[in-house]
């Protein structure tokens, strides 16, 4: 899809195609596409942080809380949404050993009785070990910070699904 | 499920139960829990209608941009929520004659295309028949007085939703 094919769809097709560019929050590209037309995907990466950041900090936690934990639940019972299998898989998250998934379980929730949601990260850009570093860190960080943090880290995941849907061998499947 | 269990959930079960009760918007009430602990159930309605209201105008179309059409694609598909099955049923959406259907395509299409959002009406407090009045009629509304209405109807529904989640013959299914 290039820039002109996504400006020309109607709010449905735009959700269709972006709606989990935010894990699980639909309403972000939905609310997005009231600024079209995009000059490009950069654009619309804009707009949506954009709209993250204008939001109250209990809507930056309300979406942080749509996301599913590392290695978590969802991972082994299969529920997780196809862009974040993939990303978890990439990461290595599907691959631990009973030792590593104990560790990630117990780092998990340390960090969400810390803070009130989930950690996230940008998967892509982690190996297994970076993901478990960057954990054990961040849960010393200060609430605001880290809400901060993991914010920027979902406009990382953003940014990386928003442009998996322009690659030319995926416009040919739609 | 009574005030004090509610307060007593994590984000993760609040999210399980309570992440429908706005129409394919876990953020919504992701966001709210921030705000526990509730009062009441009329509490946590108040802090879901205070986050929509905060919400730019881009975010309230967003909201109503996640509304599947009444009697469009995903109920004969059969790929509405739950909560939209029963509330399309409740209002006779399931029942329509071809005319009816017909007439339903067209409005919603006439709707989508002046507002770019889809129609949203609280079903289950309306008849068949009011629901055709009512979206002829609001077809003639200035865009912003229509926005207003729109998610006035949202929480409407939601009301209805939070209060079905706390009947006594839902907690034991719990």
């Amino acid at each position: 899809m290039d820039i002109n094919q996504v400006n020309a769809l109607t709010y449905e097709g735009f959700v269709h195609f972006f709606g989990n560019v935010v894990e699980k929050c639909p309403l972000v590209s939905a609310a997005v596409w009231s600024s079209r037309p995009f000059k490009d995907i950069s654009d619309i990466e804009a707009h949506i942080s954009d709209f993250i950041n204008s939001l109250p900090d209990s809507g930056k936690e309300g979406i942080l809380r749509c996301h599913p934990d590392l290695a978590g639940r969802d991972l082994q019972s299969g529920t997780l949404t196809r862009e974040s299998t993939e990303e978890q898989g990439q990461a290595g998250m599907t691959t631990l050993d009973s030792a590593e998934r104990l560790l990630m379980y117990r780092l998990n929730s340390e960090y969400k009785e810390r803070f009130g949601f989930p950690f996230v990260i940008c998967a892509r850009l982690n190996s297994k070990a970076e993901i478990v570093r960057q954990l054990s860190q961040r849960l010393k960080n200060e609430r605001a910070a880290e809400l901060e943090h993991a914010i920027q880290e979902v406009t990382k995941i953003c940014s990386l699904r928003l442009n998996s849907i322009v690659l030319p061998d995926i416009q040919t499947k739609l």
